[in-house]
């Protein structure tokens, strides 16, 4: 999406440590006009997979999820960040290592929300090393649902997690994905 | 909004101690239909106000702000939550008391984000003692913008933290004020 790159490159930011910041347009705050153009995008790509609902996970990619859900009239579901493994209710649960945190961490879902029968499209803000997408797929495998693929705005190329995901068969769709980052310049994937 | 009390009576469930679970439609999982109606009838409420953003906290909020930022057409910019008021950057922070957790905690908002010169309209899902909105406001003020209002999903009117805004002068508009639970029953405000 030749229109993401141009955002990153104008209000994009790369800080020490390989951390793109894009606050002013995805994270802190959300440039709602480009969401939109975001969301027509992802919903252009995955039109004819005959999705159900959205995954994502808690918080970040709540956004852009919500918006996609709209743009193709299906529910949204969040996993939702434990500390614990210890939830009440029926849910199905996983373990997600952050690297950023360097900790495990489990996500669960309600299995009233998350159906056999459903055909489910991950979406999420960023992906780097691709491990909160493999949890949401064991979700979506333990609720006996399938998965038509995953979109995300950002993908750090970089990291590997979206290669290795396309590698064991997954689609993954990324609005921009970046190869390389120095301190003053970000280079994308063509 | 006679919609969203249909709604809460046929999805909604009263779960001990005075919680309301809309998870199916507002926290868990999100109808998107129904969440495109509730931004339309909160843009129509403050659509001569001259809003420039929409403010709201992380995370339960940031559906149906970003719904209604993309209905207004403005931007949605989220106060943050932190556990030490330890945070980098340009900030305003402010400490929210939680009832639920009995505890204190910090919210930040970025100084980029939040201008002097912004009008702001307050959105989150739920108005129970009101702390959190009153945090936005102290958000708001710190920055010398000024507030519109507020609009929430659900007013668990019994708590009285919406009335007690309403007498400092704040408009504040919820799509549904419940006056009274019990086990079995939900009783609106007329």
């Amino acid at each position: 999406m030749q229109l993401m790159e141009e955002k990153i490159i104008a209000e994009g930011q790369v800080l020490p440590g390989g951390i793109l910041k894009v606050g002013s347009f995805l994270n802190q705050m959300i440039d709602t006009a480009f969401l939109k153009e975001m969301s027509e995008e992802i919903a252009r790509l995955y039109a004819d997979c005959g999705v159900s609902k959205i995954l994502t996970i808690e918080s970040s990619g709540i956004s852009i999820a919500t918006a996609v859900g709209m743009q193709m009239g299906v529910p949204v579901v969040f996993a939702k960040k434990h500390k614990t493994s210890n939830v009440d209710g029926a849910v199905y649960s996983t373990s997600v290592h952050s690297f950023t945190h360097n900790t495990d961490y489990t996500v669960v879902v309600s299995s009233d929300y998350l159906l056999a029968g459903d055909n489910v499209l991950l979406v999420d803000d960023f992906l780097a090393n691709g491990k909160a997408l493999l949890g949401l797929i064991d979700l979506a495998e333990q609720a006996g649902a399938s998965v038509s693929g995953a979109a995300v705005a950002i993908e750090k190329g970089f990291q590997g997690g979206g290669d290795k995901l396309r590698a064991q068969g997954v689609r993954v769709e990324s609005l921009a994905i970046i190869d390389s980052m120095t301190d003053t310049d970000v280079t994308f994937r063509p």
